[in-house]
């Protein structure tokens, strides 16, 4: 994430600065898109699917025995939004923070209602542009048998799970709405494997290019990597405490079957961090290496410069003493003259070469 | 904060040594301004709001049911303080940690009594001067239904805060003093994001200075972000404890729905501590890409130098033997000996040349 | 292990992106192997060998009191290994990490199950490739009186656990499964020292090529075995806590004789650790000695070159004045022009040298 | 602290070594001094103060309900301090380590007995010589209403602390042994920041010198107080273990008063490290800035060297043709051969500084 | 500790590879000694001191009311061992870790007996040979009243504490078993400080050279002695854990009074872990003033070299110039001209030696 993108965060924040916690803002920059709402219920033997598109009462999806998943894609109709969390219990501070699409991942404990943020990774498809992981907020409010969902942007990252959900393939119809909800985290974090690859092959490119042509573009790209590798860490770190602590936390509608899947996930992620980790020391070490690299270039160059130097300005200091205009200088006049000086001049070269033989120049 | 704002703190620090403690002493720099108090009491239903300028016996508002915000402005006049102090059971460590404005944010724990400190920032208005953040500790006494803030300056943050009350409007005049305290408190918070935002400013017209034209106004300039977020985060850290204790603390009169409110400002400082450690990895980034970006310079530098001496040091040399004065020396009769010297010359520089292309320095 | 590696596990991963967790899938790149299962049923008296190549009902292992080690040769019957996994109760997100070779070392609890995953080490064996470690995932699943193991491919490093069951031989035969999983453990981990052996002898190497003759070559080299020392500790890390929880955890039937072994185990692991940190610090420190010699070296050359300049271009220019053809030239005509001429430039080297005496260049 | 300070203290040490423990020996390089017992004994309305010289059974001083407060000066009359340990009930191994006057701060609780040891910090007040921090142990033995405090040397810093009480000045006279001992750690911690201010002035001056003309001398003094500031921190930081293990201790004799001091002691001692950890970063900032500001010089050096070698190097390469003695060259004879290679030459000067100027080095 | 030598540990290590844990095997390189049993038996009033060389039933030893301390010197007579373990009861595995003898340091509980790993250090005494410091393993077994000791070679560290047994100096004849193993270890650490203080003469003696003459000499001593300073480190470091478990745990055979002194070894231990950060930390202080002193080293020649080549060059361009052979050259015939190119050469000269002066180069 560039340091704009964070800027343009910062000044958000603040503006609201005096309001009542809680508030719901209107950031400028975000047109107001239509909610909407996607229903999904289910038990073993049927699935009703339909989009909610009047005014209802969501309360009675809190009373049936059905499982209800309710997808909300668009945070920016706060009246309705509004009616929804009244109509489910959702604390003032949980609905601001749904708007606020900045958070860190993070999971908070409510009597009965386990508010969840992760974050969905995406990579900048614009092929010129400099590499840039994006992401977006997925809130989930999770009740005994209901599960809120809520995307800024129509996604289809959903949509093979609601393909399973309609199959009845596997044991997603049979579990409860914890179930449901681990599933989606670990769509959202099997995506990440993608980030990961995508990473990993710029960092393959990046040393390639290091040992081709090391100069100010690739240090450039380490710079560039680096902070999008910093940014990847700061969204993954709290999403281990997050899986974490819902496979140890004390939710009663968390049932064992599920706590094992939570633990799956919960090794997912430690993989990912692993593997960010091991992408941060290899970085760390390409920087080094186009360090020392240039250090090497440098010495190479002298080497070369000083045997040059110390070869040749002694020698052609010497044509110049016979270069001067003298009218009286020995040897001038001597046949054998030029041919003496040139043997003196052998020598010198000849030391020179022995010189820098024995330090090992040549 | 430079290094000479903090030896003048240290200075005043060890001018108390072997005083008692809990004593107040004035520091000679500041101006004892008369001390300011203003009050409002309020409850669902009616709000009071006074300045209090003669003596009062503060002790009637401790056994009120209505809640009482009494704002004190200046902090010098000591006698009217400790007066203040006897009167709300205040322990004269406190008073001193309330008069001496360099204490480092922390909660602590009385019978009755929560003492909070928080540090408000500001940046140095001062156009032409280096970026420099500044702060002023803004002191909380908490006790059941009466809130005690103390400032060093009139400052207006609180101003939206007052409005809210007086306005009725959203939950604060519902809820007692600890939501008020929190309400301070976050209202404090929310400025840390508008000096984020412009030390991320900094940041990015310096990534442009550093590619544009590195050199030492830019190295001092990173050196002087580097103390700022160094002191910045000195600032912070603790905070996080304090929200945290807050929260999780065992003060009865701290309400379930201000914890809260407490977890989501707990949040915030989390929140603000990721950006800050992320200017640090950034800032420590350009000072890698400042360096390295130096030494390719050296590098390309290098290889100019030697490739022209290479190239003419023994060209030169060449001249400077025909350039000798010997009477007899072979062929400077010969018609073509100029030419064949040239050719000779042009060998040696084409085998230089083919020499820096197999090096790739060319 | 390379970047290239690294980028083809996490293709495999986010491939299955969507699908059911705990859903077996075929890697392209893999050859479907057929299952081979070798059982040895043993208790202190009798022992029974053989291969089971039909169908089998397994469950009679788990209600036998001998002890039934059931090694599984090849991963990629997915049918055979479901039925195993119905018969031993083994949960479907257990039997997806048997078959996804890449997990890092851990241990899962079930209710009366263990779940273990170690890695064993080999180095590749291709005499001209660089040096690279690789891994390959022992799955066990300790169940009472029950053993199972996964391998992908058929290794030899069980068999002397195979001779000592056969043979009798020391208290293998008389302790239970627990005491088998762990001596299976412990097999694997004597590998690691000879991995650690291997490090050693190409870190000596590098060593002395450093001090004969440092380049960029010694510098890939210092490259590629710190990637190795970092994958090696994020392989060994884990297993610390593996071995630990084991010796530490709650599972009924790791007895207490067992546990003495498996604390033997952890020491052994703690000691492999502060191997590899070991390496990892020479390591570095070999990366500070190659760049301060390269500068050290640039620094010789310097001197070198700055000797030469400072004493020759000061002499090439006297010889250049007198080399100049102007028709009136003072001391061109003077017999004792040439010697009085050599004295100056004498005197003029006389002082350079004295300067670099001073500045103990010489 | 210097290097050689620290070995002669680790001699000292190891000439112990085969000793019993607790076993207390004459260093040679100390004098034998006099111990001198100074007495305070007090209650809220009586002071009583005197020398003991004689012998004296101490034992009374416990059985007193008044505070009596010890001073010994002088460590090395080994019989006396032995009287004196047995009287009190004081265990060998802490008489050992109040006559080793090298121990870290530490608390050592016993049955009925705290053994309190801190480190009185002075700067080396010799103006010639390099800034070097020196200490001396304070040790104290805390009973219920006795307090002794065991010094090397005669100091007069706890001389305010005598006037307070003999002034009746304060709580000091109505508060317990408890209290005292806190007030004199409170006045060698109020020292501290002198130490700080005066380390801080060092690090401004130096800051200025770095600027002014950066050099060896400057890199030997960033080295300096480097080892200062290390030292420092080693000795102030298991202080704060001290601090917070007397506040949150179970000791019965520490009254609840008196912990809320500690706690002020604590929030002090932590202001302190937090200062000492920037004046490390500031350090470790002016490193970096000194290197950096190195290579920039070497980087304007080699441009200037680059941009005159490329300059006239190929322009006395065409004198030199031009200076060579063939009888047939061509040109030469031509009237305007002169300001042809001229203007030849200036075209290749041109041709170089357009290369110069597009490369950004002019 | 080179690498050598770690290599030849690790191979030996995965030599055992396959065998049974518990196993013990003869290193080929270490020839085999007999055993020596060296017993002390001793009560308050009486002491019996012998060597044992036939065969004994030690059982006896566990039955007596007396302190039996059982010195084995000498650990490659197998048979002898195993028997020796019978009787008291040793766990094959604590026998197998006496006998492979590079152990971390490390406490080990069982039942009723406690097994102790500390390691004697020595320095290498060959006067040429490179500094090193070289480890012993001391293996202890104690039971209630018995202490068994096992050592490498016979060493006379643990003389002077058998002198204070057969005097009855000191307490040690009083107190139990428990008081023998805290005085044999404290006899052990005693030795660490004269390893430090070596260490720290080495530390002089480099910095000194580094100020009066660095090169890769003093790089490469840098280099060994922070290898050494690694090794000390791991060799200390678990020794901490050694001593804090000795004096926290849970053995009912340690007594109060022997917990003190080992709380007071506890101190010894950090206060030499104190020491040997504050080397670590000098030692990398040294290699970036070596570091920074080269980068200033090549400055001031670079400085050096620029100013002679932007003196000279142009000048000697200028006698080459006026050198050329043209037969029509302006102002060869004037017979100011040789003192008018003089002056303008002195012209470009200034102008140089002034654009120096300004850029602070002179």
């Amino acid at each position: 994430m560039s340091l704009a993108t964070y800027r343009k965060r910062l000044r958000r924040r603040w503006k609201k600065a005096g309001m009542e916690p809680g508030a719901l803002v209107h950031m400028g920059e975000i047109p107001i898109t239509p909610v909407e709402i996607h229903l999904i219920e289910y038990d073993d033997n049927t699935l009703i699917e339909r989009d909610i598109t009047g005014e209802t009462d969501f309360r009675k999806y809190l009373e049936t025995s059905k499982v209800s998943w309710i997808n909300i894609t668009g945070i920016h109709d706060f009246e309705k939004l509004t009616r929804l969390a009244h109509d489910f219990g959702i604390h003032p501070l949980v609905l601001e923070d749904i708007v606020n699409t900045d958070q860190r991942p993070k999971i908070d404990e409510f009597e009965n209602t386990l508010y969840i943020v992760i974050r969905m990774l995406h990579m900048k498809e614009e092929p010129e542009a400099p590499y840039e992981i994006q992401s977006e907020q997925i809130s989930m409010v999770l009740r005994e048998n209901v599960l809120l969902t809520f995307q800024e942007r129509e996604e289809d990252i959903f949509n093979p799970l609601r393909q399973r959900l309609r199959n009845r393939k596997g044991h997603i119809r049979r579990l409860g709405a914890d179930y449901l909800a681990y599933a989606l985290m670990d769509s959202v974090v099997d995506q990440y494997f993608r980030i990961l690859e995508s990473l990993g092959e710029q960092l393959e490119t990046l040393n390639e290019e290091l040992i081709r042509q090391p100069g100010p573009g690739a240090l450039n790209r380490i710079h560039t990597l680096r902070n999008e590798i910093i940014y990847l860490r700061k969204s993954i770190w709290p999403l281990r405490e997050v899986a974490g602590s819902l496979q140890r936390g004390t939710a009663f509608f968390i049932t064992d079957a599920t706590r094992l899947y939570l633990r799956d996930l919960h090794d997912h992620i430690i993989y990912i961090m692993d593997t960010v980790e091991n992408y941060r020391e290899v970085l760390s070490g390409m920087l080094d290496i186009y360090l020392s690299s240039i250090s090497f270039h440098i010495n190479s160059q002298m080497k070369v410069l000083s045997i040059f130097a110390a070869l040749f300005l002694p020698l052609t200091f010497v044509t110049g003493i016979y270069g001067m205009n003298f009218e009286y200088m020995p040897g001038l006049g001597n046949p054998d003259g030029f041919w003496l000086t040139l043997g003196a001049m052998g020598i010198i070269a000849g030391t020179m070469v022995a010189f820098f033989w024995r330090k090992h120049w040549l």
